[in-house]
């Protein structure tokens, strides 16, 4: 290592160079021109971090919580040096941790997600100085680190390198988030630096809003796998969106602007607001924007390190149910759609500007720490769109709220590394802010950028309304995570194990070639998926039939099979080991499936007590079905009623015939008959169903493979059987 | 089918005919023959079982319970004929029963292992004329059957014809059954019949009894399995036994001598009875024989249809815990090491027989109906023993009773179309009974008949009683019904599945590759084998390693490993389909493993908790333990200590953890650790063991699979890591 090198990083690094927070390119041609830019882009991001904490005002305020949900600033002081320790270590990159006490303690944050309170008891903090001279350990870690990695361009996500990279860029989300606890300290705690200035032009005088055209367009969002930037895991994948025209405001809503809602008691009417708005109204007493301060009956204005006179002219702060409940007053006083854009929306407003982060000479917006740590007037940045129409703060100042929840693009895959850091975020609360603020730097100001926060959590955000006839679609993918559902989804959707091919297809597969042989075609043809479970056989069967009436007993698992079929796509956990998991997905358009979905009909349903609209069908197929039934018996005496003469009747059991599920006295084999001698399973089928069917050919074994976690499997011989009804 | 045959055997049989109960041989060259000679047999012995109804008095007869433990004789009459029509159809081989209703309340008989009440409330009976009607069709089925069944010679137990034979004998076994119920019946509800007439030589004069010396000799029991005469499954396979020199009593015991026990109060004095014994008078009240009648203070003796002045010189009825008592009080007055037989004892003496019933002319016995329907005078069929000296009664007369329970021979298997003729009864409770009584014929009569009754069960069976001083080894070998621990048993000793090796023999090939590569080597190795389950791995270490202490938790696996060390054999039963069983036996020397298995020392400890003496170890295999253990890092920390240094501890598991099992706090992996950071258990390895040991080499997976019925397995790949005790 060379340590003539890091000791220059070590000195008070220059002021210029810690303002030029340009990114690094994934690519290029010359891999130790490379080590060195990163090197630089470490110790600049870690030296710009430690900065920051020079607007804290002495050792209390280290201690003193912003918030009472979050930590006291001393954790994030060391939280994103001991993220470097933990990732590289988890990676097995660097053999031992550096300081496993401290790192116990300083690495995980609290959820902004809770409202519970946090138990300070928990907690005994280390000073400011000891974990100055951590952070010196890890930096001088890191530093070898990067200067030994093996490194080939272009990096990519499976690279020692990438851990660096995603050291850098939780830094850098955290210097961000940091400067808001910082704005939320007591003032007295904080002063001001001059590596962080506050913009100066404060004013009452403030423009009034308009609505400007913006032409809709196809929108494809996602980046791929060879982008030229560090990105999250969430950023890459695939979704197409057609975005209808619409109007945005010019500029993004001011103090001034927002000032008329508050006046108008915005606040105490809850027509204004969502169920969760007025559930945190009830629980936090908000009357105006969080950093708005009452002082003798006027208004003033709290920015990171000093309280000033209210700039009315700068954008509002706000949390996105305030933002919503302003575009609802807004929408009711104009008689307009009003509403907040949707993540494609503002990505077609995004399109105008044509640069990037990495290529601009100077900021298009109060971004970047290019110009101020604090926001700046709302009429200051103008970009002109190509219809000419002028439209101000695109990026930057502050995030703008969305209506869209985060979720992962098509093709998303968790980064195994961090694999925490998006899927907890796609459930459907969590709702996206774009643009950026005056102290995004990294991936935080880029195009790409993708985050997410609950909708009553605070940032340097506000908002730009738009009118708009079109509604927000929002799909919620959320993770499954009801452990027996998540199986079942992986039963029927996601690998082969032991070489053992897919069930629920094989089944269906087989349901077809003896619906064909029995004659049994055309376009009029219904078909009963019975015991569907998730509902890959349904699917299956919607391939060569026209209706598909697909029933469970259990309302999760039609649930899960519903949502798969109305999205497209389902994601699940599966587990790992112990509580470990992983994250999968599947697509009805990766298994050929999506063109004919909205063939079946799923619905919850006994099938021991069938509803009587159930009925006419061609084929019945009832899949690991009967030996779950409280009256196997009940459903195959009757099932005969429902079919369509000369219909098929598919049985496919194991046979594990358990009492929990079934009384003894309802199984249908696998005792000594009332003469003693042993009936099987399939004498019992016989014995039922050969007064109106007839078996076709053998019964014949289907395996299937349950996986309930990376090492323990189920492994089954399902007996399929073939019934022609007589009728 | 010819109908003109048939209506020979309707009518009337010859008596002649019917008298003489030879047997038919599977073997010949005549097939066509062969079928009529079966024809000829079954239709004989149809008849003959319906005459013995003959001697019922009257329709209450068949309604009167001879005990209260067995249906009354209504049952029994329709049993034989019921009994073929359920065999041939749970084999498939005629397309429906005869009579379903009748069939079901005439198949399952009234097991005598159970002294419970039979609730006579559930039964209604037909009358004997219903019963004598559907015996007409069930004959008239089995002629047809026999007339057009494939057959071809020699008759295997798999073939249509076996099934035929199973009948027959069947029915022969209930002739003798039913003989000694319509004993008990009251004696006005019988009547003689000249097709079983009683002998008349009854005297209050019988032979003083003397000790006859019989030489020892190696003994080979069991038949082949391509022996001449049909057979019930427990006649087959091998037994070895080393009989040493003993005396026989040169006669059965008589009424007469068995008087003087009686008289000097034996049922009184508790110390000639065993537990059982004990238990059985304590119930039954008994003081003297069961067919011996005290009227007007004499003893008179009921044989099947009279009451007759007391034979004194007749043998004895008497259950096996009478002739046992007897014995015990023999051996005191004469200060003797007086016993029954052992099965062995009693077949070396049947050698001095040299003929069997396919051979004989006249019986040389009174057995197989050729002289009387009651016992004979002990003192008049002799045979010539090799030395000179004259034994009677060698076989007929009455059953004798031994001190062998039932088991199976080596190779023993379960005939599937009879599955639970034999099995019930290896359970160490049921005694073997020999050489057969004057009603015993087919099978009953033969050399090779096995037939084991509960110890309180009367028969027409006394005992004759030896002089020995070696002692009766009883191997008792019950088939383990414990679900766990057989399905533990055919994971370690059973079949593969899915093409994956068994998995306690591949861990253990692996610790001694391991060990050898190790350097680990000599006569003086130790090995503990902790979580050894029912001892697979143990007996497969102790193959190379001189002596293996093997522990598990569970004291019914270590039984079960015991048993199998102790007997080199062990039973088990493994479920098929609901509560249907399949028998298996498991075999040491099959396994390579019978000379080694007595290295290991098989005890139920703690692996948490270890006791000192487990120590100075070479090698610790830990096989599918640590994720069991409620505290694995407490075994985990000290199993240093008992090792010797540069030893092995070898780990297989697939961290499958489970709260029920093991506590959150004390899993070793599966969660995120204290810093956020996924810990697998092989990190958690890693943390507790790498102070005292070095892994060697990469962790691999070996596969293993758990039957839990036909159909339903468990499939799992547990890891296996070797970790060098640096000490």
């Amino acid at each position: 290592m060379n340590k003539h090198n890091l000791a220059r990083y070590s000195e008070p690094a220059d002021e210029q160079a810690l303002k030029y927070n340009g990114t690094v390119l994934l690519t290029g041609h010359d891999a130790e021109a490379k080590r060195l830019e990163i090197r630089d882009y470490f110790h600049k991001t870690f030296t710009l971090y430690e900065r920051l904490f020079d607007c804290l005002a002495d050792e209390q305020a280290y201690l003193t919580k912003a918030t009472p949900l979050r930590h006291p600033l001393i954790f994030y002081f060391g939280h994103t040096a001991v993220f470097f320790t933990n990732k590289l270590h988890v990676a097995k990159l660097i053999p031992q941790r550096v300081d496993p006490e401290l790192e116990s303690m300083l690495a995980i944050g609290v959820d902004e997600m809770s409202w519970d309170d946090l138990n300070e008891a928990h907690y005994q903090w280390p000073s400011s100085a000891q974990v100055k001279a951590y952070r010196d350990k890890v930096r001088q870690m890191v530093d070898d680190f990067i200067m030994t990695a093996p490194l080939s361009l272009p990096i990519q996500w499976d690279d020692p390198m990438w851990i660096v990279l995603m050291g850098i860029e939780h830094e850098r989300i955290h210097l961000e988030t940091s400067s808001v606890l910082i704005r939320q300290l007591p003032i007295e705690r904080v002063r001001p630096d001059d590596l962080f200035p506050l913009c100066d032009q404060v004013s009452d005088r403030y423009p009034d809003n308009e609505l400007v055209d913006i032409p809709g367009k196809t929108m494809r969002l996602g980046k791929d796998t060879d982008d030229r930037l560090y990105g999250w895991d969430n950023e890459y994948g695939e979704q197409i969106v057609e975005v209808e025209d619409f109007k945005a405001s010019r500029y993004l809503v001011s103090n001034g602007e927002f000032l008329a809602f508050v006046k108008d008691g915005g606040y105490q009417k809850p027509q204004y607001w969502t169920e969760e708005g007025k559930r945190w109204l009830e629980y936090t007493k908000a009357t105006h924007p969080e950093f708005w301060m009452v002082e003798e009956g006027d208004y003033r204005y709290r920015s990171m390190t000093a309280i000033l006179p209210m700039p009315w002219n700068w954008p509002v702060d706000v949390n996105q149910l305030e933002a919503k409940a302003f575009c609802n007053w807004k929408a009711e006083q104009s008689g307009k759609k009003i509403r907040l854009p949707s993540e494609a929306e503002w990505q077609c407003l995004r399109q105008q500007l044509p640069t990037d982060l990495p290529d601009w000479d100077m900021a298009p917006g109060n971004i970047n720490l290019e110009y101020w740590c604090s926001a700046a007037p709302v009429d200051m940045f103008a970009c002109e769109l190509s219809g000419g129409e002028k439209i101000y703060d695109l990026i930057g100042n502050v995030w703008q709220w969305t209506e869209t929840p985060i979720d992962g693009f098509s093709g998303f895959r968790v980064h195994p590394v961090y694999d925490d850091f998006s899927t907890p975020t796609f459930d459907g609360q969590h709702n996206l802010i774009k643009g950026g603020c005056f102290i995004s730097t990294g991936n935080y100001a880029i195009r790409d950028s993708r985050y997410a926060f609950r909708r009553h959590f605070f940032q340097h955000a506000g908002f730009r309304y738009i009118e708009s006839d079109s509604k927000v679609k929002i799909d919620s993918n959320p993770y499954e995570t009801d452990d027996l559902v998540s199986q079942y989804l992986e039963f029927h959707y996601g690998d082969d194990y032991f070489g053992v091919a897919n069930f629920a297809k094989a089944c269906a597969d087989i349901c077809i070639e003896e619906a064909q042989k029995a004659g049994i075609t055309g376009d009029n043809l219904r078909a009963l998926d019975i015991g569907c479970a998730v509902g890959r056989s349904s699917f299956e069967l919607a391939r060569y039939i026209k209706h598909v009436d697909a029933l469970d007993f259990s309302a999760r698992f039609i649930a899960a099979a519903v949502e798969l079929q109305k999205a497209g796509l389902k994601r699940y956990v599966i587990k790992e080991e112990g509580d470990l998991v992983s994250f999968r997905e599947t697509a009805l358009q990766d298994l050929g499936l999506a063109e004919t979905a909205s063939r079946c009909l799923f619905m919850q349903g006994d099938a021991c007590n069938l509803n009587e609209k159930f009925t006419r069908y061609d084929l019945v197929f009832a899949g690991n079905l009967i030996d779950r039934l409280y009256s196997p018996a009940k459903f195959l005496s009757m099932i005969h009623q429902r079919m369509r003469p000369g219909g098929l009747l598919i049985l496919a059991s194991p046979y594990t015939w358990l009492e929990d599920f079934t009384d003894k006295q309802e199984w249908l084999g696998g005792f000594k008959d009332a003469v003693g001698e042993n009936q099987t399973t399939l004498d019992g089928l016989h014995g039922v169903l050969d007064q109106h069917f007839e078996r076709v050919g053998e019964p014949r074994d289907v395996p299937f493979v349950i996986r309930e976690t990376k090492r323990k499997y189920q492994h089954t011989l399902s007996e399929l059987t073939v019934w022609k009804f007589k009728g």
